[in-house]
């Protein structure tokens, strides 16, 4: 894998069901953020730390903080594309920011990040330890300037 | 609270939201289940038994087996109730009975059961212990008959 | 396509999110309902059949009853195979029948099956069409025998 | 109801479910979005206008922009209240701020915000209509200043 940042970012396909849908004949609101973690997840399996190997670990990442902004409506039966990286990393934080498209005609639907905590089992906030800190810090991406 | 049998159907109340709605306008057909467990945990705690004490006790009720009959869909902001009872108890299986209904005009939406098994927190299936078995015995409503 | 029944099971792949899962470490057992849902749909979707063209066509195949039984957990980050088969099909009912399994060893986990009415924009049942009738008969796969 | 700000914050409660739960023990972090949504339409409701009369004016308030920080987290069978107000109001979008607390000592989990637009049932953004500003220009409460 080139060293490059493009090489971090992870695109995961995901095929929107009716369940995820609302009567307003779109995705309903939340459920983006259970695709932003399946983007986070297939990202961290790409770099080789998957993350129920982080769970082993002895180590969670709660999210502490998530934004979202919905351009353009997810239908169903549309298969959307998730566009993860890791945007930063500090000691025991760290922020993934997401993109969705729909893959069809590759327009953007949502962007937006989630903000994690490292935490020991027990809920207290821990260092993440210094292997685990050099692999994500080979992977950080810093979000796309203007474009 | 009286000793016949009717004092322990639990009737919970819940009123839908656009997130339990899709885009035919109506409550999607996994979210019944969540209102399933909505009425089985009230009923639990109705009879003294709250589901979060019978896990302090090492025990576990997992489902094993669902049904779920739909006559009329529920919709947005209708308020449903949600009728449960424990139907039939064995040494380590348990079944519970539910009939959902709108509150505005009490026509049937739904009804279906569940069927548990009393398994100890590695997953190995065990008896209920006596004293909850006691417990939930004395709450047993068969299903009512033909109407 | 071969004209044997064999080629009307439609397997697709599911991975498990930590939004699936609840606090007994488990996916949550409405989610399988999900399961059901993204199997006839990749199903109806592999027999020429999308559910987007039906609804077009005015149909809508609401689930009138379900079942499910749970055999063993399914647990975060496990792919699960969704194995989807038309099982019976009337004039304005139609059955499918569900079998989901482990990937990595092919222990099955739950079967289960949905049942459907045909109904019209409004909500009235109707027969479904000779030619979308014809269609669904070719692939209808009835539930294999004892094993 | 008294003129004041203090009228218009809004505190519905909600029960946690073991659905909404995830394998860390704790609320999954989309389902934060849920209450929101539970919030606002109680709010709305309280103000005298549920969210169907809204629909059937031919309005929609689809989500544009969600922000949701964890504080700490929610459990299973855990009471919470949410407490919801109006934040700010143009002519086309609207702003709702949150702050989710635990019934049973009045701890601070989250909050947040949901910023909305106003659009008509094709999707196209429209001013929200003089009648229906009007009412809820009376509910506007800006978020409360530092503690």
């Amino acid at each position: 894998m080139a060293a490059s940042s493009e090489s971090f970012v992870s695109v995961t396909p995901y095929r929107i069901i009716y369940g995820d849908t609302d009567q307003m004949g779109v995705a309903y609101y939340a459920n983006y953020l259970r695709w932003f973690e399946v983007g986070r997840t297939e990202m961290l399996r790409q770099i080789g730390l998957p993350y129920a190997c982080i769970e082993e670990r002895g180590l969670r990442f709660p999210v502490i903080e998530v934004t979202c902004r919905y351009y353009k409506p997810a239908r169903y039966d549309e298969t959307i594309l998730i566009e993860t990286r890791l945007s930063s990393l500090g000691r025991a934080i760290l922020t993934f920011g997401y993109r969705l498209s729909r893959e069809s005609d590759g327009v953007l639907l949502a962007d937006g990040a989630t903000k994690h905590a490292s935490v020991e089992a027990g809920g207290r906030v821990v260092r993440i330890s210094r292997e685990l800190h050099a692999a994500l810090a080979r992977a950080v991406a810093p979000p796309p300037g203007p474009r």
